[in-house]
């Protein structure tokens, strides 16, 4: 197809489709003249997933662009690229570092037999989070992330079946980007229906109607 | 203390105090001459909580003004104010509806008792996840979420101890805002650390050794 029936079935302007094309978020297509060129349905495939890259996950280009290469480097071994592409999907927030935050986080991850290197944006996360929190005066927020390992370990037990329930690399580790980013969101989405539910059956008696 | 002391006491500069004082997002301080005021440390915590909704919560100015709308406006049942806390720190990406994933999200969050209104940013969130889940060819991914159920009602759970420990309604309103935006960080991350886990353990000898 050409570029603008591209747009039309992708739904996604010329203009950005163009722009993706120079930052090498898509492959280029197949040239056909001069001034044009030929996409086709792997060139929409990836586009959708740009897409939800960018507007469910929140990533930015550069970010984008890094998960990408991790989804078509699929020579290394599967844990390996998996490593690569959660990498680039992870952003940490800018909060200054703290020496009893940095050292909770180490202690609390090498805990769980979870190990990573010191630039993991993972571990730079939880760094950030305990951080904040101690800033905040909620000092016992690590007791907090304590009850979450084991949910935690559930979701995690469920979305690698899910990535390798797929048949190729390629697939799982797109299945991995898809099924973490879609899924941070609906984590997200599903913590606060299920906090209402335990808060509607708790709080009215316990401790508003004082 | 005078402006350049909170600026200097928060590690924020005197721009953005001023920045957040004309968006009533910090009370005015206690005007002591024509062009001077008092800040106090209700002002220092206030500022604190800002910065923690916008540098880890990732929330815009707007979201933060309605979260802080709830957390002083206390005067609500407990559930209720926890409901409105909560809705303005959850955000839905801006993804067009799909009726099929409009149906799915809702019966979806009928079989677990979730209620919630048709403009519930959670629900809204949950559709944009299942829509964008079928462009990407992902029509499984249903089945993925209700995976995500029994964890997230354990991670709840500890959320809604967390908040109801808290003495008075506006701690326990702060609690849940600071619990949340600081726990979806913290459940990311930790998601992503057990993922590495499980697929360490599995992955290597099961998909990459063919």
């Amino acid at each position: 197809m050409r570029i603008g029936e591209f747009s039309k079935r992708s739904g996604v302007p010329v203009s950005t489709i163009k722009y993706y094309l120079r930052e090498g978020l898509l492959p280029a297509g197949e040239r056909t003249g001069p001034n044009q060129a030929r996409y086709d349905d792997g060139h929409l495939r990836r586009l959708k997933l740009v897409r939800a890259l960018v507007d469910v996950g929140g990533l930015s280009i550069a970010a984008v662009r890094e998960v990408l290469g991790a989804v078509d480097g699929s020579e290394e071994p599967l844990h390996d690229v998996l490593g690569l592409a959660q990498r680039s999907i992870t952003t940490a927030p800018a909060v200054e570092r703290d020496e009893v935050a940095e050292q909770q986080a180490r202690e609390f991850l090498a805990a769980r037999g979870w190990m990573c290197s010191d630039d993991n944006p993972a571990l730079r996360s939880i760094v950030a989070v305990l951080t904040t929190a101690r800033e905040l005066g909620h000092d016992h927020f690590l007791d907090q992330l304590s009850a979450y390992t084991e949910p935690c370990r559930d979701v995690a037990r469920s979305d690698v079946e899910y990535v390798l329930r797929r048949s190729s690399v390629e697939d799982a580790v797109e299945g991995l980007v898809v099924g973490t980013v879609l899924g941070d969101r609906a984590l997200a989405a599903m913590r606060r229906l299920a906090q209402m539910e335990m808060s509607a059956s708790r709080a009215p008696r316990e401790a508003a109607g004082e």
